[in-house]
């Protein structure tokens, strides 16, 4: 199979919106079930269609920083983006988009809604002067997917075939039943067709890793309550390092802190989420 | 003069909203001019006047995870801010606020948007499973504030006569033209009269500290962006720690990460912000 291309692959395509002739800045959407997590829609995938929604509906193109706040649990079928512009700016333009499903009598269901402010990359000047480092992954080849015995990933999800996804096995001792006890959770990232990362894909990428708390012995589902991804550079071709860290487990709700880093050593994205631990049925 | 009190004092004043009677979920609001800082209004007094006024136009009255994007400067005097409610959950419930302020013409011009989720701090759970530690800061005597030769903060502002400030001196080097370089900023904080932090309050604590931008050597101002915090606990009585780090100054953005720490050795608070590095003029 010839590598698929930005613009020409199974994500470009799962996350198209189709702009509603007869209502401005609302967009009609179908959620793919080929990103779910068990039966859950990946919120990764759904941040990253509603990322691309607001970058056709707003001037600037390229997300900046992108608050999601989760509200009810969406499902594969047809969805309806209806979004906002807040402020157009010449450097930065906000905007806000809520996704909607409908109930058994056709009423809409809001699913998610994403405050987020846009801008042009490509316009950035190149001053880098992080001190952040590149996460100590082992090389791509001594890492672990789905498919590698002995630490298969739990659940079959149809997200796990779309995904480049190899974590550093000292991260993942839960999969042997052994948890480091650590939140951490770190991998080589991308998508399985070969398609290259970009601003979109990388919204994708900060909630594509198994949650931290598997690690910290926790077996229950962790929500996403709230997610902020911030873009600061587009990705350079080829895979991604995720390293995602939790430090604070409290109260029933822990943070998962997320750094994407590409293959020229950039850190290209930051994010947090707060979410909720709840205890196993 | 006695100590403030929760609900007593020149913040709660300062941040209360009036509800008007013939419009549901707006309410009238005058930005203080005593939280300047030169002639720009604190964004964390702004913040926390919006999670105030979100806290009584929602079912639940304390903050777990606030955004906001910070669209136009805000001015002192008169302001409205109009509230929706997103979704109602049983433990969580989502809402959305917009500060405007008036032109020459009267028209609403939006300040900020915020988008949030509230729950009860106190419903949760007594659980901590935290690996983060206090950050290392010295005891408030030996720290440094506005008042104390030979680091006093640059420029004339009000907020500093309302705030507890003493900042860790190993980050105060660019207050005597030796920045460290290192994009850190920690100290003590309070309220100057007394009153002990709560939910909003720690609100005002993640923007209050002079910028690490400061410390990185940086002469110009760095506008906020977006600002997402989380509160995680509700805050014992007595001064808060808060520690800000910036990892990655970049193509004229930089993220500044805030935790705050309360004096029962909880992490109370921890944010981030996205925020320009403007040149200097």
């Amino acid at each position: 199979m010839a590598q698929a291309t930005i613009g020409d692959s199974e994500f470009d395509r799962d996350t198209a919106v189709t702009p509603r002739e007869d209502e401005d800045g609302v967009y009609d959407a179908h959620l793919s079930a080929g990103w779910t997590i068990i039966h859950a829609v990946n919120g990764g995938y759904l941040l990253a269609l509603l990322g691309r929604t607001l970058g056709q509906a707003l001037p600037h193109a390229d997300p900046f920083s992108v608050t999601a706040h989760y509200l009810t649990p969406s499902a594969p079928g047809p969805a309806v983006v209806r979004t906002q512009r807040v402020r157009t700016g010449r450097t930065l333009s906000t905007g806000q988009a809520s996704l909607f499903q409908y109930d058994e009598n056709g009423a809409e269901i809001e699913r998610i809604r994403v405050l987020a402010s846009y801008g042009d990359l490509d316009a950035l000047p190149d001053d880098v002067r992080t001190t952040a480092k590149p996460p100590a992954i082992p090389p791509i080849e001594h890492c672990l997917g789905p498919s590698d015995a002995p630490a298969p990933i739990p659940g079959s999800s149809a997200i796990t075939e779309r995904l480049m996804l190899k974590l550093d096995p000292t991260t993942l001792g839960w999969a042997v039943g052994a948890p480091s006890g650590k939140g951490e959770m770190r991998g080589w990232f991308g998508l399985a067709d070969g398609r290259d990362p970009d601003p979109y894909s990388l919204l994708l990428a900060v909630d594509a890793l198994p949650p931290t708390a598997f690690e910290m012995g926790l077996t229950g589902w962790t929500p996403t309550v709230e997610l902020t991804a911030h873009i600061r550079c587009r990705p350079a071709p080829g895979p991604l390092r995720v390293s995602i860290t939790t430090r604070n487990l409290a109260g029933g709700f822990l943070e998962e802190d997320a750094e994407v880093w590409d293959s020229a050593d950039r850190l290209v994205a930051q994010s947090r989420q707060l979410a909720r631990a709840l205890r196993t049925p």
